[in-house]
């Protein structure tokens, strides 16, 4: 009886180092908070569970998202420090081809900090970049301090918000407020991803192409078809099924010799 | 069909949100590297797992270890940034108690980050710490660059030593040393839980202070029962039990409703 591991490939496993010098080069300019780095490595963590892949509930959800993005009146894109550090250029094509507004929205909000997410979408290609210094006057009502900051002209009038790698109590209140909310977010289990209207369970870096895919698949279909594929996706099942997959996952990794 | 989230008691949370700032202020003072910044995020999420509990095959594998550091001849615990930022005074306790020697062993090695850790080190009560500079002059076969040095006096001329947090090929070429080695980690599923002799799977905050309570109760038993208590654990075995602990887990968390 015992454990016998498989061993990711070398190119597996250098992938996920290459992204971690990402997250480490964003730190020392100040794109990424410190417990950004923490927050990587939960990621990290969840993500050796799928196996580092995308799953078919992740996929799934990922054209749900892209249909909900397509009919929103006002789609924003909420982009923290780890998304800019992550996949700048993604989330700018992203906005690109939707359309949608790009916000900044940090957990530990400073002008310094600020400055860099957008200077790091500006290099990305990014225009109008929202929610940086006075322009994030409105609060969101129930959280403290910085957190609650967010643009009128962005998330606050949004009606579809996407916000990647978001913490539980903002996605709450962006749910109180009428948002809908769509995340991206490796543990299934989090607050955000169970409050979220759709949630899809990936690493951003393989979460982003696939939304932007979908758009661009999906971009001349009618209301009517966007609607149906909305109105199909349900949240709990998709993860009742990622839970299923992990599960099955540990299962063959713990398998006895 | 759905997922309920079971959330964590306040108590529970705010714990974790504690060691957090241990880690983050052990970065600011060169202690902690930035990828154990990481790397304390893929525990973290490998102790969600767990329940943030000390589980029965992780007390079971402390037990192991502490009569197994008992019974050696020059038993050494490593030291790395984490481990100095999360537990100083607990491993000082346990070098005392045993008696064993406390070497500086850390993955991204530098003089400051050395001076650092011993530094952690030495307000916590320790007297003699080995691995620090010109000390560091023994290499470990196999591994490249700074990974490799350890202290003549110390690691490499032990018979046990107990690497907490410790990366895989350092843990294999340890093996390869003849060492015999335990190690604390989160991750049930990692080269070094797998190649270790005695594995605790626990939180290094909670496993320290478990493996000195078990020295403090065996220093009186003799050496023959030390040595049967060492005979009776199998590491694959109870690398198993945790693994079945897990997935029961995530089972109860991701019930249908």
């Amino acid at each position: 009886m015992g454990i016998r591991l498989k061993i990711p490939t070398n190119h597996v496993r250098s992938e996920s180092l290459k992204i971690r010098e990402k997250l480490i080069k964003g730190e020392e300019s100040n794109v990424v908070a410190k417990a950004g780095l923490i927050a990587h490595g939960r990621g990290e963590a969840f993500d050796y569970l799928l196996g580092e892949i995308t799953i078919p509930p992740a996929l799934f959800a990922a054209r749900a998202a892209a249909a909900s993005l397509l009919l929103a009146s006002h789609p924003v894109i909420s982009v923290n420090g780890n998304s800019a550090a992550l996949v700048p250029d993604g989330l700018v094509a992203l906005s690109r081809e939707i359309p949608a507004d790009l916000e900044v929205n940090l957990f530990y909000r400073s002008r310094k900090r600020e400055d860099a997410v957008k200077a790091a979408l500006k290099s990305a290609g990014a225009r109008a970049i929202l929610g940086v210094g006075r322009d994030a006057n409105a609060v969101i009502p129930e959280l403290f301090s910085e957190r609650r900051k967010v643009d009128p002209q962005g998330i606050y009038s949004a009606d579809v918000v996407l916000v990647p790698l978001e913490d539980g109590d903002r996605t709450q209140a962006l749910k109180k407020l009428g948002k809908f909310v769509i995340t991206i977010d490796l543990n299934p289990l989090s607050r955000t991803a169970q409050t979220a209207d759709i949630t899809i369970v990936d690493n951003l870096i393989r979460a982003a192409p696939n939304i932007l895919a979908s758009v661009k698949e999906m971009k001349t279909l009618d209301k009517t078809d966007l609607k149906l594929i909305c109105d199909r996706y349900d949240n709990k099942k998709n993860l009742s099924e990622t839970m299923l997959y992990i599960r099955e996952r540990l299962r063959q990794l713990s398998r006895d010799n």
